[in-house]
């Protein structure tokens, strides 16, 4: 069984003729998060590493840090729910993660910031250098390890890497599932990240920023486009951001002193 | 001024040299919506046609249906607030909002439904059809309005459509967000939908297939993929779904009935 596909039946027309196909539909799996016994939230996702996926969300939220937080986590992937129980039982206000942050003393862009967000996504200060080379290897080493994409035209990677590796790799639907896939795996496996980057086929939102941020890891490479709030966040974050990365082109919006250039690269 | 995108200053590599040049980017601008007084909901957009985007994500969520049921709308561009005031000052249970319904009677993708779509969604019986040629010609008008993705490679269009023409076009980062344009609009404008089309850019998941419904558009067009959950959404839903529309190749993937081609369309 494939999680990440379905065959369905479709009617296809090309160039003039149609016909009846079976095609690979991209899956998207409603997965119900309950805490403590309380219905926390609802994501859609593509259903593999749904363990990670939680760990990772309840990280993203600000809920855990640590996997030894967690003093349960079971999946019933019939009804599409997560039964988490954490150690520490705070009363957890919904309300207040979802308010904005409107702070009177920061950048532009901070100004945007969730509750949560301010508590959890800190700046980076990571040495970690790359060369453009190893940026261009990086991303063909995620884009390579994804056939689902090419299958269904629908779904995100996101790939921890060393500077000449690739770890793990993770898909979905949800470009930040994806993302939230790869800081639950961190998370379970200790794995230390200032010295990681990650590989990604999203868009570099404000919302990948400050997931970055909050994993922990200094540069993030995409084939697709930042948004303002994207690069202004990364400049606050102290996080390098390489877009745009497609055959020998790619675009540096943010902190280019951690790809090395030989000297070559002029400041902004 | 272009709300739409702004020009950065980033680091170009290209075949071997790099230079500092001007780039295009998308803008993403966050919005606070305040009803009577209360913080509702965030969102990052694109800072265009905001009063739309508020009237239909209201009607989204099912706090409207009339654009008469709003008392005030005042939006604040500088801190990105907008103040909503309702004639009908229910009180908001944004928790209710979002939670799932669970059902027992109905078909597996209808499980997946919030408590307020299974309000405002209702089932499409348009009798609206489009031939082949048409589908081909309302995606060609929607992708040429749009000079702003081709610059930044990162907004989403949707396009609300007779058989034969396009009427409006709007543009966000967000494809939910061109959707809530478009719904906003209608609500605004008193258009009548049952005999609209609309054409889009994005991905048909659950989400798009839900604010369609709720829209009370039959047929929609996009040259993305579907989902597999979208896809059960159209058929459930009464919505005739065709994606991947790319030159002269398109897939039908729900209700073909609504497409004429002279009887040749073989049922799934």
């Amino acid at each position: 069984m494939n999680n990440v596909r379905h065959p369905y039946k479709i009617i296809k027309y090309n160039g003039g003729t149609i016909s009846p196909v079976e095609d690979e539909i991209a899956i998207e799996y409603p997965l119900t998060i309950f805490i403590d016994g309380e219905e926390f939230a609802t994501m859609v996702c593509t259903p593999t590493h749904l363990e990670e996926l939680v760990i990772g969300f309840l990280a993203s939220e600000g809920l855990i840090r640590l996997h030894s937080e967690i003093e349960s986590l079971s999946i019933d992937e019939n009804l599409g729910f997560a039964h988490v129980s954490l150690k520490n039982k705070q009363s957890i206000n919904k309300d207040f993660y979802s308010k904005r942050f409107i702070g009177s003393c920061c950048g532009k862009s901070r100004q945007f910031y969730f509750h949560n967000d301010v508590r959890t996504a800190k700046t980076i200060t990571s040495k970690m250098t790359l060369t453009i080379e190893q940026c261009f290897q990086l991303m063909n080493f995620m884009q390579n390890q994804s056939t689902d994409f090419k299958q269904t035209g629908g779904v995100h990677n996101a790939a921890l890497c060393t500077a000449d590796e690739l770890i793990i790799s993770r898909t979905d639907i949800g470009r930040h599932n994806a993302l939230d896939k790869v800081y639950g795996y961190c998370i379970r496996e200790k794995i230390p990240r200032a010295d990681k980057i990650i590989a990604f086929s999203g868009r570099l939102s404000s919302e990948v920023l400050l997931k970055v941020a909050k994993i922990g890891i200094g540069i993030i490479l995409s084939k697709s486009a930042p948004t303002t709030l994207g690069i202004d966040l990364a400049n606050d974050l102290g996080i390098t951001m390489v877009g745009f990365i497609r055959k020998d082109q790619l675009n540096i919006y943010s902190h280019p002193e951690r790809i090395g250039t030989e000297g070559r690269v002029p400041r902004p």
